[in-house]
């Protein structure tokens, strides 16, 4: 939001990697086509190309979706902050949808509005392009939480994936 | 929420198969695998079987995704109660993940708390079922817009499909 | 919310007391003229008597002043449920007002729906009685921080009151 | 939030006075003590003088109290962008607490998001001061509804101060 503008800095010299690899193991991520952008302290960006899998009733991005990459957006934002041994967790958003989400792509910019050492609140910005035009169609308003000592690489779950 | 339980009726007699219809537009629930259970006046239910294409980097259900069906549950449940030839759009939501999405299906079950006009306030709350115990995992709470004498039944948009 | 209800157990046996004291620090409530109602493990009542000094540009309760006893319902909701050594804080609240606040007074009901070791998330109907008949106005969705070994029993800060 | 900064132009050209008028009509900004500071098209700031009368439990401004100033600042911005008879209702918000409002005084700005016909999308930052400086300490994200032709000016309610 409108507050001054921050810099941050990342405590973690290897907080892109870090983002990165996690990115990587959302697996819902790479299952919507989902892709990382731009990763720096304190700020992520995360685009989605459109497809009709992804759409509501009326032919654009389901609402849910808007949320989905605009909840990461945000918390990766804040992720990018935490210590290399740290993992993320979203305890709440909320979303405001302003615009429909009607486009050949989204386009979701995540930023910390304030690092805590437990808590930190972030924010996203969801825009909906359409012939090269970006268009605002979503704010989030988010809040993480920092689990120390958890480091974010959870070993494989297979009889998750055993059980299916 | 918790307030004096209401019992609704519906004006529009069709109002379950309208449900259905709008449901199964909404493409984004077949790809992630969600189907639609019990619909009355003012609720309904959804279910979404585990996959891990559907989790974040811990193997849970992605807190996008626990909102994308909590969003979905919601919103029909508000639907059930707007006149036949209406449709309706989130303006916003709300959601509190209260423990990890962890378990072989989640269910959300919508619920109207008060059906506006032309906004109706829902919520919804999600429950991951595992061992085939529920354990409730978020809830969320939601503005709706019903949009008067625009019936949800949207003309394709195969220009959207082409483009791909 | 629609949840299954809830039995807590409070973990200090002198609870009510705990909370009776706070409320009574909480100077805004004798400044607006609420009065604290039933305390029960995981419950809180406020009541709020109307008074013209609390009311919007058209006579009816401020909604920031419904938000503020819904808040404070929902937060000592909690804090009946934290340890006697511990200190409660409001990360974040999101409030619906479903109807006018237009009554002689306002009931907030706060309840507990996830009792967690850091974060409690709680909600918080509001109803305004007019006619001796009570409406649902509002409802509130909220994260609380439990902050352990901070006792409530802040000092006074003289300071404070020296700088007016 | 970050999104591109946007420019808006009133469509009432009287829309100061019309906001300052409401504000006046709004009993409860002058039973805390609020003041109306710069209103301009889609933007209104309010600022509150701290008193130990508007404390929580650590003597700190309640946090519904920071949220009343902040719904009114929002709403007031989004007021400045509507039509000369039409009135302003609050449908919802969301604030976080990012830090303890602790100052001499807070200073909320509300900004409009997003301006619609129906629906405007509002923010607020508040800030403590203290010792001179600014400290950013709540963010709010805010749902109005224009109610068009009803202009704002309600007939007083004198049954409402007899009742007392």
């Amino acid at each position: 939001m409108n507050a001054a503008p921050t810099t941050f800095q990342a405590r973690d010299p290897n907080f892109k990697q870090r983002v990165r690899d996690s990115f990587a193991r959302q697996h819902v991520m790479a299952f919507l086509g989902a892709t990382l952008g731009e990763v720096s302290p304190g700020y992520c960006r995360i685009e989605l190309p459109y497809r009709p899998e992804l759409s509501q009733q009326h032919g654009f991005f389901h609402g849910g979706i808007v949320g989905t990459i605009a909840d990461s957006a945000a918390g990766y934002a804040g992720f990018s902050l935490m210590p290399f041994d740290a993992s993320v967790l979203t305890v709440e958003y909320k979303l405001n949808i302003v615009a429909p989400a009607d486009g050949d792509r989204l386009v979701a910019r995540g930023r910390v509005i304030r690092p805590g050492r437990t808590l930190v609140i972030t924010e996203a910005n969801v825009f909906a392009v359409k012939d090269q035009q970006e268009r605002h169609c979503a704010v989030l308003l988010q809040t993480l939480m920092c689990m120390n000592k958890r480091p974010d690489t959870a070993p494989p779950a297979p009889e998750r994936v055993n059980t299916r």
